[in-house]
């Protein structure tokens, strides 16, 4: 079950067009898109750095997963994703080591892709995503 | 200045061992490289996983930089590194945006590497490290 890449790491923000405008003034990227998914409670923007994204996330209000993140936490890190070949196949073998799922079924992300979280739990406090990409990596 | 790639995601954690083994089970990567980093009291294994490395981070000590992360915020997330042609180009361009540097000089990092951080400030509350790797990517 060996991820193919680290698709993203997401960043919470409490202004997505200020962090985009930092982003491209720092580093010259340019989000390849944007989108509100109400789902999740966030608008998000992909900005790619290689073979990569970097996910920008401002919550759509306080009492969302990552508003309420940036008030006790700040902004900042807030999870990784790493794409994978076959997302019920990953989600059944981490089922079977034991460790604790958020999502036991894959639901609907960013970009149509198929998504689904680990609990932080899991390892070393870190939010991990799993996403199956829509399309497969040329 | 635009960044070659994601060369890392660092993740700092109170067990090293602990933490490669549950990486090992989880996902089925293994570390490439592990070495302690006396000058930023750390020991660091670098994982692969497709064209990045996770990097796992455990302090030498609670009284260095990644012990005072661990004890105040716990396990997780702890900085992004970009992949850059030119280090000094970059390190000079960031001053020219005004924003806080930690090293305005590139210092030797794991691997061999030039690396330099930028200060969370600069960036929604994110530690940046940029690299310039001794072999270049192919």
């Amino acid at each position: 079950m060996l991820p193919y890449n680290i698709d993203h790491v997401a960043i919470a923000v409490r202004d997505l067009d200020a962090a985009l405008a930092d982003l491209k003034e720092q580093y010259g990227t340019e989000p390849l898109s944007r989108e509100v998914i109400e789902s999740q409670g966030v608008e998000e923007a992909m900005v790619p750095v290689g073979a990569s994204y970097i996910q920008v996330l401002q919550p759509l209000g306080p009492e969302t997963p990552v508003g309420r993140f940036v008030e006790k936490r700040g902004e900042g890190l807030h999870h990784i994703a790493f794409s994978v070949p076959d997302i019920e196949a990953a989600i059944e073998h981490l089922e079977s080591t034991g460790v604790r799922l958020i999502d036991h079924e894959p639901r609907v992300g960013g970009g149509g892709n198929r998504i689904a979280f680990v609990h932080p739990s899991a390892f070393a406090g870190t939010l991990v995503e799993l996403v199956e990409l829509v399309e497969e990596p040329t």
